[in-house]
């Protein structure tokens, strides 16, 4: 029962969808372990709480 | 100081008093660690961010 | 598919097996979530790389 | 690309930008890793979602 | 700068080479962020560490 | 009871205790909450186990 976790800035259903879809998929081929057996948790953080060198991420993209 | 994090779906306030009370005394009783050393996050996540199996939880509850 | 994961210190074959049958079933209880839908990860840590208070435990427990 | 993820309360932006500032700086100059190495992931949590010694920080708070 | 973290059983270094690969491909092509801006982490844990359905995964795979 | 957890390359005795304290007391600083209600995390990853723009570390590092 592998767990994926994607910590992540906030992003659109739709590719929450294509992201839990492809790399179960891909992750499933690798390691011969069953898709159904993958659970994907999406943690998304606002740039206001990612950091990058020292710097909010929010700060980063003004 | 043991730290247990719950990923876990949206969670009524009830039951996550009744989670921290009852994970925390059960572990303390089988590691024999003082209950006070334990911290317990609670991640609560939409069903459009947890995937099982390749599809978002959101879609397979529909 | 909720995750339950455990950052604790090194802990017996028997203790982990308890664990992970004993927080399951109460959060399953709970939650109402079946006990099969549970993972749980059990992070074991040595005391030089887990700290409280601003020291490490190898140190606290000298 | 060391990970430093913080698990805390509900803070303030100029505390968070504070924190990725400082705590990058610091654990650059401890691991000699460039400060431009480091992402940091700041976990807000509502007190209703964290527990010590088995109560919701919540109740302790009242 | 997504951080990717895989909790799963123990993994042979081409399969770890591989699913770095491969998931940070498909999810840089997903959301549209470069692919030099992620960092994946694989937790790797033995079976007595892993628990499905209350029972560790070493008692399920005897 | 914030907690700061750290993944990072395997690490020496002296790097992770000042790690510990110094993250610790800048983050007590910061925050304002007692230095003792922190616990600190140490992950420690083999260069097999991290993944940058989708190559090993182990095979950046070569």
């Amino acid at each position: 029962m592998p767990v994926i976790t994607l910590d992540i800035g906030i992003t659109s259903l739709e590719k929450k969808a294509a992201l839990v879809k492809e790399l179960t998929a891909k992750a499933s081929e690798i390691t011969q372990i069953p898709e159904d057996k993958f659970v994907v948790l999406i943690n998304e953080l606002e740039r206001d709480n990612i950091g990058i060198g020292g710097k909010l991420l929010s700060e980063i993209m003004k």
